[in-house]
């Protein structure tokens, strides 16, 4: 898979984002947007990753107009309930005792866009998980690892995270950030990346 | 996690298979059996994952009968038909052809036993997976990448092959190679890694 230097951009600072296109083989340029993740609108979950993906990756594309640019935003939600990034071990313990046991929904909303042709397609993917029962001790142990701290629903799926997940349907990177599959799909059919 | 230095043994040459334990953080020794892959005797797909990771654990476990040992055996099926490991780029082209736009099974048998403590698990846990539409152009391009040919199905889901995976239906790292939620979900319970 080659693409021109530079001719594709994510717009995420995410690392797991980064990991995901690389394990692709795909050459592109990391640019972070600076969007206000509250800048949205309040609404559905799935509207909320929708805008805030197009957001991130017009922002950048106002700057790169010639290039083919990724946003992305991913959200876990249960129960009606949306999970942000824990801040305190609290936080995190409670986020993964809701998770235990249970089946939770990973959404993510991504925008792939070029200013110069004049495109832009939006989708939202969504992925179920299921957790395994955790005990007490297990979630202490793994809130200690610190791994929760910057992750939203307070798990890594592609770290120490993974004795957690029992069962998933639907796409697994896009539980890690990105449907990888879609995003390269739409690429190759556009001709962004060449086969 | 903690388990004590050697006291875990992954009893399988796969890389994947070490990376997975590794991304789990536990601490252990990779002691490759060599059992004939052809000396179980042909039974169903089941049967046979279940039989060679038993093979496999049991081989390892009579040179070290303190240790925990870990086998494993994986194999791809689709429509009653076991894919094997390609060999030549057409047999590589044969396989990603049957598997593209249809939904597979990923079978992994594997099997923990001590035998000073006179244990022994094995079990059988099967993953569906759904490739997207592939253009003979994908194919070809996949192919030339070299990653079909020492894998079953002829596809790495961790590696570049992730494009192709659209979505699946039970344990992801089961299609890697290992269950790893219930591996170490049973080490947990027999007090063989604490938390």
């Amino acid at each position: 898979m080659s693409s021109p230097v530079h001719h594709l951009i994510l717009a995420s600072t995410s690392p797991r984002r980064r990991d995901l296109l690389m394990q692709a083989g795909l050459t592109f340029r990391v640019i972070p947007a600076t969007v206000d993740e509250n800048s949205v609108r309040p609404g559905s979950p799935e509207k909320h990753v929708r805008q805030l993906a197009r957001a991130k990756a017009e922002e950048v594309s106002e700057h790169y107009p010639e290039s083919w640019v990724i946003g992305a935003d991913t959200i876990v939600t249960i129960d009606g309930e949306v999970l942000g990034k824990p801040k305190t071990k609290a936080e995190a313990g409670r986020m993964l005792e809701t998770l235990s046991g249970k089946t939770h929904r990973v959404l993510t909303g991504y925008c792939i866009c070029c200013r110069k042709k004049k495109r832009t397609f939006c989708d939202v993917v969504e992925t179920e998980v299921l957790f395994k029962e955790l005990t007490k001790k297990e979630i202490n142990w793994y809130i200690g690892t610190g791994e929760p701290f910057d992750k939203a629903g307070g798990y890594a799926v592609q770290g120490l995270g993974i004795f957690m997940v029992k069962r998933i349907q639907g796409s697994y990177t896009n539980v890690v950030g990105l449907p990888v599959c879609e995003v390269i799909d739409y690429l190759y059919k556009e001709g962004v990346i060449e086969r």
